[in-house]
């Protein structure tokens, strides 16, 4: 019964305990029973607050006794990534240097969703400041992949998306600079939407008006996402880039007809990233559910030119600005690639970051005139299926070695460095069975289209309701 | 008669010609009479259309009396600044360079001003590339103050306000960095907005993503700098950080009880920046026309720590991103105040553009703290009267020697680094009759606010109704 209530949706169980047909301190133990059974293997939830969270679940099941007014997400366990600051909470993004650090404030995005009636439970899993996509760090080690604990979960809210897959909570917090909702949820068979930036506002911030890195929402369905975008999107003066319109745009039902609209397919973008056969044999076949769902599917891929300097050369600026006083202090205790990132950063001139904006400006455009030609661009979120949990990174794609450790990436990067909004919705599986997701992007702030394409795509090809084999 | 209609507000001539008791000919016609007569002591207009305008004139009366739909701007003469790219019409930016520069499409604020039925009669004289608050260049020399011919109407929008002061045109666009929608404004007895960035939707821009170059409305009075604004807001795809929220916003009446706004007021920005006497002689004993609305006014000023460096960085990089090319190949043809300016840009490293970030936020942030306890903020726009003509820059103020030609600026740039919108309002007159604005400064995205105020106090005091002697 208790395994049966942790994979409900959360728009269901959110239904349940509304209606007190299961109460909040009910829901709340069940997922903490299965977390203590499942958890200790995966290392998703690295910090845990059981007393805290059934308090907070008993205080919430008086109000709806007293009935009073709820939130959207009333009674419903979260955990939030652990580079999100929690009140109370210790939030280490995984750096020794933070090990015992306990905010006094939560960050926006948590304030949000505990505003909605959520119940904090603890914190997920990230790799060292959230630098990279595989989630390992020197404090509380890796997070395995529930679908095979010998690969990686990918990252960086890793912890978040094996949590969701393994059932420990229906909806989850994260962030996004080059594919951090979108790797994971595709490595884990769960959903990840980076959102368009000042979609869901972020405070506090090193640096606000910056749009390369957001927050977002990560669940094991589409309308879950959308669900908790209603609750964390909307505008906030302590972002100076909040988007005004409200999230209850994101509240309604996403089933729309999708015919007519026009597709665009790219299993390499465009021949710009070597592919792994597996993630494209995986996909290609599940991209027909688009032509049975009415739409005019064709190959094409805009021109991403300047993409790659563009992303690296914002985030690279950007780790300086945010992580250079650290690394000043305890180089020692910084991960080397992070160190090699805050280090180019420094090397960055004026007129480096201005060549940055220009290209990204064209690069802006030329998405922007895509869009007038297609309503939606689907592409393989990951370059390769989870790789080996020892593994540091993939050092080849497809045959082709790598320079870096963003090689990998480059297929969730390169979307980041449009501005425009991308969804990882599950699309298939290799034949050793691990998961691969499907990139959705769309129009400039096109969430909602993105949103709705992906639910019609989940709910007919099914792919997001094989849950991993976790009883070994 | 022509010189009566060329002082009515842009609102009163919109509802003649709806009404079709003034044509739209009769009134271009009146207003290029008046160009003839005032304009060539002036040189506000550089580019003259009367041709064009004419027949657009006539066409826009056949519209009328064919009963169709009409824009809320239907037949009024506008100018459009000479940064402000027109098709068909020169562009110059005040450069040799772009002497015979001729764009095929018109840039979109001028696009949005023109759909909503305005016609262009010409184009306003701006600095070389609109650097710097005087307004003159090598193509069309200086713009002269209507209110004293031997002084400066400011910059960089000083063609704009020295011909809306000389009733050339009721309404003109113009565009701020560091003050040049205010400075002239307020050298001039008009008014002038400087919106929060995306307001105003900037469409061709070499670096969409930034946000201290803005675009803004001017006008003689508040209510029709809103009714401008209300037609160039509003979002557009080709600007990535465009605001949502419709430009009908704008549109209605500006009438509102002040009473119980808590307003702040400081004569020099908190000790910041020195101001001359004459200006806060002009200003201060304006200031009770507040405390007889209602307000309770009190003096006090944000901390404006770090705005100085916010704005230096960020004006030499993007400086540097937009001219640099230009530079590079015609260094021989660009003012030594801009060629520095861009040398400075080119300068600047990675971190010192992250401190500039830094610094932003951190104001930002101070400024927003400020807006819970003020509603509004009033400082003087400019640290001095309008200065003579044959001045680059004033090099003291109020004795105190300013280091190069952006020191006198500093109540307005200082402003800009903080993300505020600001008005600048008729705020009255130094002894020797020269214009002094008031600025008033509002919360984040707060415009409407500012306006409201503006047109209450504009109400209250009747400053901004003293128009120039120019019978000489």
């Amino acid at each position: 019964m208790s395994t049966d209530l942790c994979y409900r949706t959360a728009r269901e169980l959110a239904d349940l305990v509304r209606r007190r047909e299961v109460s909040a301190r009910e829901l709340v133990a069940a997922h903490l029973e299965r977390i203590e059974r499942v958890n200790p293997e995966l290392n998703a939830i690295v910090t845990l607050v059981p007393e805290r969270a059934l308090a907070e679940a008993a205080a919430a099941d008086e109000r709806l006794a007293r009935g009073e007014p709820v939130g959207p997400l009333h009674g419903l366990p979260v955990a939030h990534k652990d580079t999100h600051l929690t009140a109370g909470i210790r939030t280490t993004s995984g750096s020794p240097l933070l090990r015992d650090h306990v905010p006094d404030a939560d960050e926006l995005i948590v304030e949000r969703i505990r505003a909605a009636g959520a119940i904090t439970i603890g914190k997920t899993n990230v790799p060292e400041f959230a630098a990279g996509s595989h989630t390992f760090n020197p404090v509380f080690g890796a997070t395995r992949n529930p679908y095979d604990a010998t690969r990686t979960p990918g990252g960086s809210s890793g912890g978040a998306a094996a949590a969701l897959a393994a059932g420990l909570h229906p909806l989850a917090d994260g962030s996004d600079m080059g594919g951090s909702l979108r790797n994971p949820a595709s490595f884990c068979n769960v959903v990840g939407l980076r959102p368009a930036p000042g979609r869901v506002p972020t405070h506090p911030s090193a640096a606000p008006w910056a749009t390369m890195a957001v927050q977002g929402p990560m669940a094991r369905t589409v309308a879950d996402a959308a669900l908790l975008l209603s609750v964390i999107a909307g505008p906030d003066p302590r972002s100076p880039i909040a988007i005004d319109e409200p999230g209850s745009v994101f509240a309604g039902p996403l089933e729309r007809d999708l015919t007519g609209l026009r597709v665009a397919w790219s299993a390499d973008l465009g021949g710009t990233v070597p592919v792994d056969p597996a993630v494209v044999g995986a996909l290609a076949p599940r991209i027909a559910a688009f032509t049975d769902l009415g739409c005019a599917v064709e190959e094409a891929c805009p021109d991403l030119t300047g993409a790659d300097e563009v992303f690296r050369t914002l985030r690279a600026w950007q780790f300086d600005l945010a992580l250079g006083p650290v690394l000043d202090r305890h180089r020692d205790q910084v991960k080397a690639s992070l160190a090699a990132n805050i280090d180019q950063g420094r090397t960055l001139t004026g007129p480096d970051l201005a060549r940055a904006e220009v290209l990204r400006a064209a690069l802006y455009h030329r998405m922007r005139e895509f869009f007038t030609r297609y309503d939606l661009l689907l592409l393989p979120v990951s370059q390769v299926p989870p790789f080996p949990i020892e593994q540091e990174y993939p050092t080849d794609v497809a045959g082709e070695p790598q320079p870096d450790y963003l090689g990998w990436m480059r297929s969730a990067y390169l979307v980041s460095a449009t501005g425009h909004p991308a969804l990882s919705v599950p699309g298939g599986f290799t034949p050793g069975g691990l998961p691969v997701g499907l990139q959705i992007v769309g129009p400039h702030r096109g969430e909602l289209a993105v949103l709705r394409a992906g639910h019609a795509f989940e709910q007919a090809t099914g792919v997001g309701s094989r849950r991993p084999d976790l009883t070994a």
